[in-house]
């Protein structure tokens, strides 16, 4: 039998904001990025996303993410790796309490945005969150892209390690996301979106923008939420993936 | 023997600005109210107030308050009680996972500033306090004023509650705090201040501003370290109680 | 001839959140309350409005609120007056600035969420309002209820006041606003709502939830922006307005 | 007659957090580098600070930064232009009103920390100050290091560049600062800091840390208010250069 996790950015509001539908996305996921508060995620916000999380049978993740509300965390900081250790213990911190208020348990770690971004390459941050992560809890697994340093790292200091393939973004031919500037970069066809994430799952693999074939090993897809037509693209990815017969279920 | 916990306020500054110095107030307390991050106190300053806060066996309380950082937490939100009640949960823990990275555990709760204040009288915000106590962890004990609703309200509700006094404020005849804007409020002469918070602990009793002699059954004594000289205010405390033949020690 | 102002907000997102459709709401009406960044709004945000403001010959108003970006200025805050005339001074220095930028010019204040409600009745804060108008530009218009405090310090003051009413919600027979914790506090419909305008600009009345008549003598109609369908309801209002010879038109 | 500017930043507290003595510091010096509310400064303080400083014929400069309170604005953000261009023009806009509400008027801008470090060579976001200032004011005068890429662009952009030099810092034999990570980088002995600032002012030179005689041609002298002995510092300068026979006035 074929499983694959399927995980989406939630809790990404702020007070009276909102940028996705949370309730009607934990329907349909296996696991949820809650935001922890420093790039998004209330209080309020973030403990309704737990319950329903729960009800759901959801995992939950910690997206962390550098403190910038007014950037959404899609700004690099170069912050010292020390401070960005404390900041991530804390919004980690944060969310288990909040998921365990919800009867729920924090199950992993996925970085958003620009630190997510960073710690791809970035040696001295990409070891800052692998420290945080070890330091706060060893047995989380962390979800992050094949072949980034954060990944590589975190392996190697022996945490659990899950790849991740993005099904409404553009590949170019050496397995990177084309950048966003770029046209095509995003994929808005909710079939195209479906046929690539069964791929994923089925095959391990996604064809690049110049039509090659890439070897794409992941064990979670991840469709983004804060984009229009989020909810109807995590839809058909989901019925996508059960008439292919692929069972989508969380990694833990 | 006799046996009183000293608390102090600890890591009320936030990136580059200190109020106190953390690391001298710690190594005289048995107890340090810990900001949360709401009303002051950045992860790095929370986390190193945990590491040392555990070094001296001081027990660790979170010092929740108003999300208010221009305000210090010093003035009153009129904020439903629900929405109280989440950002006290994040906080408390937010907390409890940095005192668990420092290799220490969170024992109680005491509101900050205006929140304290409110709390006194404000039914509404009382019982969203004590909701969250007892949602987030109902083992905790919580630090409050003889006397204030919420104490009560904690109380019937099955939490363990210590009463406080203040050993550098002047009380009325009824027993309350004299107001900050009234001369003579606060004490600032170290003799006085200890020889007060030696009365709280052999006495059980505190002279008001008109001579009157009231009972003040205190577990705790609190001293406030965000004024000059604090730390010798606490010292001297600390001294008169041993010079006292009193133990000071958490009640934890 | 008959006219009257239009006024909603705007600016009210923050970052990568919005509230509303600004650029389709400027489109329409004739002043723009825009939020100074304190309760919402970026300084791009801001930017982007005040030109858009400018293009459509909309005027700018600054829509100051208290410092409380995760309640969206909807709390009371208990500021001492002192501390609340700065933040206000600081929020129109710099919208004031951003409309020159942007080849407009600052034309009135209209204050936000809980402290448009506070200075109703609180005279602190609503003395705290005038003063900082007055030591700002008293050149200024200030936006306000019929019957509040704040607007009546104002005109003693000598600044020039606007009374405006909602188009878009209900009024007790006292003339103040139906709670919107109670049923058909907020009018949806379009129909309705439009008539209620043209009837404040014709007739300078409005029919009360028990049917009785009052006066109400607005020179400015406000429609909330931040609700469903606000568009619609904006632009319902104008076409009453033209369809009844009514000319919508600011007041400076 | 020789003449020389001093600056030193200030408003640099926020709420309840100070980091410098502004009144004193404000009766010393002949340029006020203020905090405009993003990476420090709250209202009162900018608004308290522009009174002093106008008391004391102090030029009001805005020392604008990163959107950053937890850093102190002293990490860079990688942030694109066109919001660098928008933060600043904020800023500039609320420094001025808060100026002239004080009865005075903005001269001049200075940008703070990591802001100012990576505008000396990051050439986007030093074209985005520029830019942001010929926006707001093209008769403002711009502050920063002889050499920076951002001096040089605001000159060719037409504005009136100061020069400025540091009392307090040892310079590399490249007329560059010596990272503050290297012993011996700041400078504490009031005697040879108030030496080298005569220095700039009779000689336009600096002696390097390997001994050799650079150029440093500098209308504005430079001493940092967030260390401790900060005032002192500055008034050794003050007292040198009088001593000296140099006249300290502000370039405006």
């Amino acid at each position: 039998m074929t499983v694959i996790d399927l995980n989406v950015d939630i809790a990404e509001g702020f007070g009276a904001w909102r940028i996705a539908d949370d309730d009607a996305l934990l329907a349909v996921v296996s696991s949820a990025n809650i935001a922890c508060g420093f790039h998004a995620g209330d209080p309020g916000t973030i403990r309704r996303a737990c319950v329903t999380a729960v009800a759901h049978g959801v995992s939950i993740g910690a997206q962390v993410g550098y403190r910038d509300l007014a950037g959404f965390g899609r700004r690099f900081i170069d912050m010292p790796p020390a401070e960005l250790v404390d900041d991530l213990l804390y919004q980690m911190a944060a969310l288990r309490g909040m998921a365990e208020v919800a009867g729920g348990r924090l199950a992993y770690v996925k970085p958003h945005g620009a630190l997510y971004n960073a710690i791809a390459t970035h040696e001295e941050q990409a070891a800052a969150v692998v420290e945080a992560v070890t330091t706060f809890d060893a047995s989380l697994a962390v979800l992050g892209m094949p072949g980034s340093r954060w990944l590589a790292l975190a392996e190697a200091a022996g945490l659990e390690t899950v790849a991740e393939a993005f099904a409404d973004r553009a590949y170019t031919p050496e397995g990177r996301l084309v950048s966003r500037r770029e046209p095509g970069a995003v994929l808005h066809d909710p079939d195209v979106v479906a046929r690539r994430a069964v791929r994923f799952a089925t095959d391990g693999t996604v064809v690049a923008v110049d039509g090659s074939v890439l070897a794409m090993p992941a064990r979670s897809v991840c469709v983004h939420s804060d984009t229009p037509g989020a909810l109807e693209l995590v839809r058909a990815v989901r019925d996508g993936m059960t008439a292919a017969g692929v069972t989508v279920e969380s990694f833990r």
